[in-house]
């Protein structure tokens, strides 16, 4: 039986501020990354979202960006190697504290915003973050984007990762997101969404606008609870993957 | 044969900003109590003092005080107990984490600033921050002010933990500092404060202003390394321990 | 004719994180009291705040408040006068000099959360405050808590203040508000609020919960944006006091 | 008589940290550029060193950069047009209002650090940073590198600035600074320094290391304080334009 995981950011409010509607994705999704107090989140934000997870069985990961709270760490920073581990160092040993004092413990590892991006840009910058992530926990699970420099160096480093596809974004054809600026980039329909999350797990591949098939390795897939339309486009994906046979269930 | 620790707050630099002599104090100290980034320190320099500290053998422990930097965690900030334990639970991981990337591992914690003073106060908020503590790292040694509530805290939760005096502090009879207002409440001169230390460490009492003993457990004593005087006093206190014959070694 | 004042706090919103409903409030009130970055606001929202208040004609104050974001400014934190004196120089210069770039001119001042409550506790601390603020911007209309200590402070420094009392909280006999941890603290009916501010304003006294009279000066009426009642709650109390006549305009 | 102003970036300690010898420069140089609490600098470090620079007479300038306190504003972040002029706006603010509260009046700006260079680099920066700069302050000085963009956007504003030159750096023959990592780059000796200001000076050119002149206006010589040697070669500096004949005194 086919199976993939369903993953979303999460716990990215912070102090009296909220954003995204946590407590309905936890319903839906098998996976949850959590922001680690640097772009977003607080340690008792943290805490609240862990033991929420936890509780639901969903699997807790950390989700470190750029210490750049007003830029939500959207914002690239150009960081020497050892900044890099330094910084992934601490927000997934934070993120490991906080779910320890919950009772939970963490399982995986997506990077955030900014970093993620440059990280795909550059996978020497992936590689150093991941090093550094799996010295603090080896056996720590890596969330990738599939078929990108990202997907390489957590293979080059041997650790154990799952490829990540997006629900609501149209990919070119090095498997590449389609830039937010061009028309088509984002989908909103949840139908249309389920259809091709069940297709492209079916196939093993990532579908581009083109038509071409990039194969790789799917698997978790990433949706939003930024807005209800986001819950219900997660909702939806998750729904059209069940009732297609395909088992949600969080990786690893 | 007896034996004392040696301990003192190190890492406290800020990015661009340096304090303190940390390479001087590691040739002196047993036990380094660093910063989290919360008071002082951020990731790199927590690396950096943690992996100097880890070079020379001494013991590496969490200094966790509160989320305020230009104030140097020095002022009281009024938390609800959920908030206290998720601070330091957040503090600890973090320092687990940089540790445990440099190949060190994390062995105690202990209370900053205006935390240590608000635990001193109110051994409720210790009992709160120690059960964090513990719940992220069960194995850990909590330093605590020989003789008050932080003691009982840590007793009343069957946690390993070690007694500590301050070096160059006078007493008061109810085993707490004496202001720093106060003539004589802080020595100057290594040879006394070295004197002093062997005294109280023999008879294992806590020699008040006024010569009353408070028999308490001590098993490391703290040390400064904010000014040259700070360093003198240091070396002064560790040499005259081993003339005394009394072993200079980390606790645990 | 009668006159009376409506304020609100606004530019709560951070970085990707939004607070309240401004643009709403905006039709509604004559004064906005708008955060200065350190407990909640940031540049950007500040001068978006300030261009859309300044294009409404309404009134743009500064709402200085504790440097604690997480915290949201509510939790207490002791500075001495100086640190007081500079914090208040500091965000109220950053707050003229975006309103200034945004074409518009800062008229008023009001405290934040804790420091606002330390104020009234402590009237020196509100003198320091405002005298700071009057350096800074001798014109300042400080905005008070009618019946208070922050009054006589402002009256003793001889500053051109507003009294302000809130439409939705009962009052103690001693002109304090009613703790929130009680009934009927807080008041949720717009009719009711809007009657009981009609008569208060009439009156030019503040009728406490046992129906006690207390003379003084009112000027303003704090309405909050927070929720879409709150927005229901300061429409209501607006319509009330127009349709009893009194001029709801800006003071000053 | 010719005569040219010295100024130096001060007021980066940041609260419990130091940096710098402000006292012993405020004592050789005639402009204080003063760090607005965004990469170092606090309200009360700014408080602080202005009261200083006022009392002595010497020029006080905002000195603005980027929220970036670890990486002391040395790192580029790529803000939108709107973010750099509100950032500006600002922390131009905050430092009129501490400087008004301190008696004194700000009279220039000099952007600071990786926003400087990224204004050399791109004049439309410059030209945003400046304009928001001139609305909150009309009539404001603005520090320019001498020949450079920076000039070129000052210019086009019809601002009122002043041409900078550094008394300890290198140059390149199209008027950019020869690279730190470069043999030479930074000059040490003082006497060498001197008679290169007063030649430039007199000449009012850039003499690069290749001896090309590069005609420009010279109106202030940047000095450090960040080290013993550092403010000896300020002084020495001082002393050649003094021995030279040139008036040192603050410009404007």
């Amino acid at each position: 039986m086919m199976r993939v995981d369903l993953n979303s950011d999460m716990g990215e409010s912070f102090g009296p501020w909220k954003m995204g509607d946590d407590d309905a994705l936890l319903d839906i999704v098998t996976s949850a990354n959590i922001a680690c107090g640097f772009h977003a989140g607080d340690p008792d934000v943290m805490a609240r979202t862990m033991a929420r997870a936890h509780a639901k069985g969903v699997g807790i990961g950390a989700h470190p960006g750029f210490a750049d709270l007003q830029g939500f760490g959207r914002r690239r920073i150009r960081l020497s190697g050892e900044e890099l581990a330094n910084m992934v160092a601490y927000q997934l040993g934070a993120a490991q504290g906080i779910a320890r004092a919950a009772g939970a413990e963490l399982r995986h590892l997506k990077l955030h915003g900014a970093l993620s991006n440059m990280a795909t840009d550059e996978p020497e910058i992936a590689r150093i973050c991941y090093e550094a992530a799996l010295k603090v926990a080896p056996e720590l699970i890596l969330v990738v984007l599939a078929g990108t420099g990202m997907e390489t160096a957590a293979r080059d480093l041997g650790a154990t990762y799952a490829g990540e596809i997006f629900a609501d974004r149209a990919y070119n054809d090095d498997a590449s997101l389609v830039d937010r600026s061009q028309p088509g980039a984002v989908l909103h329909d949840p139908e249309e969404a389920g259809r091709r999350m069940v297709q492209m797990v079916r196939e093993g591949a990532i579908i581009t606008g083109s038509g071409k098939r990039i194969s790789c390795r799917i698997d978790t897939i990433c949706v939003h609870g930024d807005s209800p339309q986001a819950v219900a486009m997660a909702a939806g994906v998750r729904q059209a993957l069940v009732e297609s046979g395909i088992d949600v269930r969080r990786f690893g």
